[in-house]
């Protein structure tokens, strides 16, 4: 009898499937770390089962077309109810609204960043099997606040003073996760997102939009307007490193990780001029010329308040680095859009 | 017709009465703080013609009787929706729920402290006169991460990474007062409180209570448990500091509170041993005898992970110090015990 139910709980163990979610998985971020959770096969050892793409929209064809990809669309708020009865292994939260979105509409921010994350951990906590939380936050939580300058070097113990809404949530986010991960509803770990350079297709209304648009428009030979000086600094990752670091936080074992401080992924420090210069260099002088200074005081002081310089060091320790320059991100692009035209645009 | 239209705007704004609301305003802090208030008659140079005290509990009798005092009497998320029809100039938002209690509900936490405070600050947007605004944090939002050994002197610019649900709710809270702040919704001030001692009355599920009850029972001539080790140390403020600190900030200006992050009131740093001593040099060997040590590791993990010795310098330059010495807190408790005996017990 013993033996026998020993066999039986084995067979129950391997009928387990794995699961993973992704929520804003038919975004930019979301739809391109599927696609290489799809290619690896396996998160942290383990084959992928199902991907679960939850998103307001639908996700792009070939990811619908997969056999391992189910998606949900609809709100999180109502998604988190039918949430709470799948055991999912883990769950990257990518989905939220922009910061522009959240600046021109408090409430709306409110409801998407904070309640919607508040409805998905209350799902992962009623499901009880303790899943690898990998909660998307941004760089924009930094800003200078009226009685505390930035430092001019961002660490992983900077207090954090976000200047805007959409800041405000992604920092009350992280903590949410922090103490849902210190109480053992979830494994959660908080990645911050340095402004991904080069997004494809349209503006999404993210007050760093600009910077992919720079680039992106004059490569598909449109003009494109930039909002501040050239001198403007940004603290930026491809869209590949942004990936990347995010598996490889979701993968970290929690020493590694070391506490349940927000980790700040590595950052490239470029200025716009420097951002054109490469752009110059890959795609000719006809290609910056399409790019015209048109100054944007509500998006300069956004931008301007953002960080943008980080000690990479904590980072550096899981493995991750910065890209190498910003002329490498630039034929990144290019070598995309030519492998995969119809999902760039 | 322009002389005649001007007086009936000068009566207009004669007649809109100065109006004060505490939440926990039947607490012990909000309940002092009410009578320093009455007292003082005025805040930031106004007349205060009504002081609302909203609570789960109905108001010590005093203040009930008092001609300018009104009482509100339910959960703060019941009272918010009538709120919005009030418009208060200044707002102390005293009321949660303490850290024992939300340590072991995790869900009344988030609801008493998270809830209730987005609720009312809801309220007072709706109200639409942007109201002084005066959160009361506490100093357990700091605690040693993991990942980020504790300072060993908390300065203004130090980062919190709170270590349990109490002190992420007062941070998650802080941040929401600042970006009500930012976008004009209320003219919000977090202020931390130290641990307050001595606090009459009975224990109120606080796991900072035994510091007041080492003291107090004794000096009532009872028993008392101590549950942390005699050298544990305590960043602490008596209850008339901690009243006029609260004050201090809601009559700054922006310019001297310098800024929207919290504001760490003035802490005196003292060992349960030295607490003792100063009991023996007040009230004798036999009122210390009454002190039994009994290891409680639970509340002593807790006490433990928060912050003893703060940087008091930008509360200084508010004029704000901290109690000189622990005899002299002593000393006070005893004064307003018979002074007031009925308030007290």
């Amino acid at each position: 009898m013993r033996r026998h139910g020993e066999l039986r709980y084995l067979e129950e163990i391997e009928v387990q499937p794995v699961k993973v979610l992704i929520t804003g998985g038919a975004g930019f971020v979301g739809a391109r770390l599927a696609r290489t959770l799809l290619a690896n096969g396996r998160i942290a050892g383990e084959s992928i089962d199902e991907l679960v793409l939850a998103d307001q929209f639908t996700p792009p064809r070939d990811l619908l077309a997969h056999s391992r990809v189910r998606a949900l669309t609809g709100t999180l708020i109502e998604q988190s109810a039918k949430l709470r009865d799948e055991a999912f292994d883990t769950v990257f939260h990518l989905a939220a609204a922009v910061s522009a979105e959240c600046e021109a509409d408090f409430d709306l921010g409110m409801r998407s960043n904070l309640d919607s994350t508040r409805a998905l951990l209350q799902a992962l906590r009623a499901a009880g099997n303790t899943p690898r939380f990998i909660f998307s936050s941004s760089a924009a939580v930094f800003g200078p606040d009226p009685g505390l300058p930035m430092p001019p070097v961002i660490r992983a113990d900077t207090l954090p003073t976000p200047q805007s809404s959409y800041g405000i949530q992604k920092f009350i986010c992280e903590q949410l996760v922090a103490d849902y991960t210190r109480k053992g509803f979830i494994d959660g770990r908080n990645v911050r997102l340095m402004t991904v350079v080069v997004r494809p297709g349209r503006p999404n209304g993210a007050a760093s939009g600009f910077f992919s648009g720079i680039v992106r428009e004059p490569l598909n030979g449109q003009a494109a307007i930039c909002p501040v000086a050239p001198e403007t600094r940004v603290a930026l990752a491809s869209p590949a490193r942004t990936v990347q670091g995010i598996i490889a936080v979701a993968e970290a074992s929690r020493q590694a990780l070391g506490g349940r401080i927000a980790l700040n992924l590595p950052a490239l420090t470029v200025t716009v001029a420097e951002i054109l210069d490469a752009l110059e260099a890959v795609a000719g002088a006809q290609a910056r010329a399409l790019v015209r200074f048109e100054p944007n005081p509500a998006i300069a002081r956004l931008v301007s308040g953002w960080p943008a310089v980080f000690d990479n060091s904590r980072a550096r320790s899981l493995g991750l680095e910065p890209d190498p320059d910003f002329h490498s991100i630039v034929r990144a692009f290019l070598a995309d859009r030519a492998a995969e035209p119809t999902l760039l645009c």
